[in-house]
């Protein structure tokens, strides 16, 4: 079983296709409607009284647990955004922690068996304070941001050695390792724990490093992207998801766990919040993942040629 | 045959890693050492009687004709530019067309019968008139860049339908079409004329759309690049040249082409100048090329999984 931390969210978003206010996000809610398609999931993380619990439903057909849902007094955790042209990057307009700011994690006696962790991106603090309720983890992966590398960074050092898996943007990998050459700088956040560095490229895909071994996967060629919110989360997601299900983590299985990953944030991308990701198939999923051999095939070099 | 016209310059350079000043650089220099490493290259542009011919000795020695290379009264072209820790950018400090102002280009006969061609990036109008002059092209393709799609765009487009392959970064597709999206700019790119558009993209790879078909090649995983310079015409040079040798130029062809493309500018960007090409050897692109293979490689899902 899968266990996941993270936000469960109302997110306010606009881009150049559209905007929506106030619809379903959350790291832990992306997260979780990518992995449950793959994989039993359980979620820890809180809401406010003003959550649309509802709006869950389609996670719990697809066999999530959100008994470590807590619903507290207050309102839920808001997050506004703007992308432009550029869908890579979004800019935070506000962040509202609301019941957040004083997240307590407690697992239950589920959560505490489970065999793989995801650390979405929240405090290091509480990433490790669930990390030390879970009783003997087979994998875990974490994401983070600037804002804990900066902020927090004793805290991430301290969790890193716990990581097998760090997933994380160019820009941040490189401010964690302060180090601009990407491939120097996964191999110092290796130095700091972790055994892989998995970087999460948007619209370029996703890079993953680990020792001397490299595998790049491109990003679904899409003729229209409606909103990037809760690619990499789902990214994560598809990651994290078959490797549960595959119940192993050599590199072998790395390799197919990022191209999933590739593949369920390409569907991701595809319409606002996540519409896309409500009625998603596993036959649609296992569809696109085997395009994904047609976007970089080649053949050898014909022997003449040396 | 492959003919290249292109820049023969002299360029200054600072990287986060160094400075060079005044050493070779240009299109056409950097197109034709890597090319000429597959396939003979014939090279028509023009330097002043400043050049330092001596220093072209190593092409000529790899087998380039510089027949087609004309020394006129004046001062070689010149291009000084600085790069900071995002290596995909260039900032120009100072372009001096000089001797280029006037480069009325002539093929001589060798050069007419070519059967490809690279129109390096110059103005569309002189691109034309060197096509105009080639008889029987069997493969053309073109870079170009924001200062003639914005100045020159009548001419850009003249020359479109006369192109196979057009070589060019995401913004310049973006530019030319118009589309912020890089699928629909490439397909909006085919309507102009060329049967597939190259999107090149410096430390994340190229990618190829011609049709329905897509391709991605991921750049090599360098731990040190020391000066982006070159990389996009030697991309070109591996191109056109493995497409050269092979004598066609399928869509299987062109995805070979493609990963030859990244090999070859993954060896120019390892030091200054022209530096790295000098001695480099088919034998070390072949082994690299082969590289890619691993860099892409996954398997396909298990059959329980759908």
């Amino acid at each position: 079983m899968l266990l996941v931390v993270g936000s469960v969210a109302l997110d306010s978003v606009e881009t150049p296709f559209g905007a929506r206010e106030e619809v379903l996000g959350g790291s832990a809610t992306y997260f979780s409607a990518a992995a449950s398609l793959l994989t039993p999931v359980s979620v820890v993380g809180v809401v406010g009284e003003d959550f649309p619990l509802a709006q869950l439903e389609f996670l719990r057909a697809r066999g999530v647990s959100l008994e470590g849902l807590e619903r507290v007094r207050g309102k839920t955790f808001r997050w506004k955004g703007r992308y432009g042209f550029d869908l890579n990057t979004a800019q935070t307009l506000d962040t509202q922690l609301n019941v957040f700011a004083d997240f307590e994690p407690k697992l239950d006696e589920r959560a505490q068996k489970a065999d793989r962790v995801f650390l979405g991106n929240i405090d290091p603090v509480l990433q490790m304070r669930v990390l030390d309720q879970v009783q003997r983890p087979k994998l875990v992966c974490a994401d983070t941001m600037n804002f804990w590398i900066e902020g927090k960074r004793d805290a991430l050092l301290r969790l890193l050695p716990r990581i097998d898996v760090l997933l994380v943007n160019d820009a941040e990998a490189r401010q964690l390792a302060g180090e601009a050459n990407i491939v120097k700088a996964a191999a110092a956040i290796e130095q700091m724990g972790p055994r892989a560095v998995c970087i999460k490229r948007g619209e370029y895909g996703a890079f993953l490093i680990s020792g001397k071994e490299a595998f790049y996967a491109p990003a679904f060629p899409l003729a229209a992207v409606a909103d990037p919110t809760g690619a990499g989360d789902t990214f994560a997601g598809g990651f994290l998801g078959l490797l549960d299900r595959l119940g192993k983590d050599d590199l072998r299985d790395l390799r197919q766990a990022v191209v999933m990953g590739c593949t369920i944030a390409s569907f991701t991308v595809e319409a606002f919040s996540l519409d896309r990701l409500r009625d998603l198939t596993l036959a649609e999923v296992r569809a696109r993942y085997q395009r994904f051999r047609e976007l970089t095939e080649f053949e050898n070099l014909h022997a003449s040629i040396a």
